[in-house]
């Protein structure tokens, strides 16, 4: 998508320990007229009308998905992180390293709202190790649910996670794939 | 708004501790529809021509907030709770006191995204001792920005949260407010 691509070059801040940070349009302000020409391009890549549920991780990705959910008509639901006494029992969990939070995090989703046979689409906003994505993964295979796709906005293709589901025969896609991040200088994947 | 009262009265569980859940449509799975005519409803008691920017906290306001951002084309940002390090310098801070998770969390918002004289609407799902929308508006004090209004989903009129907001001239608005929750029994203030 080259608008996106323009906006991590031109708006895109590089930081030590391969930190980019897209905050002033993608996870902190959002900008929610290009989210929604995001969530155009994500709809030229995967056949939503297969897909019955999107599926995001706590906090960063739940923007996006809902403005996806909202243009498309179809409902969303995000696992939390395990911390808040408001769920209560009959969760799905799953344990995850938390790059971010140096920490061992626990994803919940509670049973009631995500069934077999349910058709889902996961949607983020970044891609780096790929932990979130593979708790989410884990959660719907523990529904018995389908899969049926997963679309992130920005891969850090030099960390591994994207090509991980790429190998593993996952239809996932990214939106932009950041190959090389140095301070002034970023580089994408053909 | 009735639509939003029949369904806290079909669809809310009440749990001991004064917790009303209503995760099968506004804070877990998100039902993108009833969002949508959700957003319509807060539109009709805001003059958005005001409003440069809604403001919400993470998590659970990110959903709604993105939602009324998509469809008022207006941008949208949230404070996070403060335990990343992708957040540098350059910050607003605002300390609250959590009870879903019974300790004081910093909510940070950069200074980069939000600044004097920006005309900014606070956004959230629940309002229960308004904690979180106290800390809001400490932030967009300051940053020197113009309050011009602060809009609840559902508010439980019983901790008094939405009163005290009322009591100090806010511009406040809940689209319902839960006076008496019982399990099996929810009445509304008039």
């Amino acid at each position: 998508m080259q608008e996106l691509k323009d906006r991590i070059v031109n708006e895109g801040k590089v930081l030590p320990g391969n930190i980019i940070k897209l905050d002033g349009f993608l996870n902190h302000r959002i900008d929610c007229d290009f989210m929604g020409r995001v969530a155009d391009a994500f709809a030229e890549v995967f056949d939503l009308s297969k897909v019955d549920m999107l599926l995001t991780a706590e906090a960063s990705g739940i923007a996006i998905t809902a403005i996806c959910a909202s243009k498309w008509g179809i409902p969303m639901i995000y696992a939390k992180k395990a911390k808040s006494d408001n769920i209560e029992g009959g969760l799905y969990q799953s344990e995850i390293y938390s790059y971010t939070y140096k920490k061992t995090v626990t994803q919940i989703l509670s049973k009631e709202w995500l069934r077999e046979g349910q058709h889902i689409l996961i949607l983020d906003d970044f891609m780096a190790n790929g932990e979130a994505i593979r708790g989410l993964c884990d959660i719907v295979s523990q529904a018995g649910a389908v899969l049926e796709g997963i679309g992130i906005v920005v891969e850090k293709g030099f960390q591994g996670g994207g090509d991980r589901l790429r190998d593993a025969g996952y239809n996932y896609h990214a939106l932009a794939v950041i190959e090389k991040a140095e301070p002034g200088h970023i580089e994408f994947r053909e």
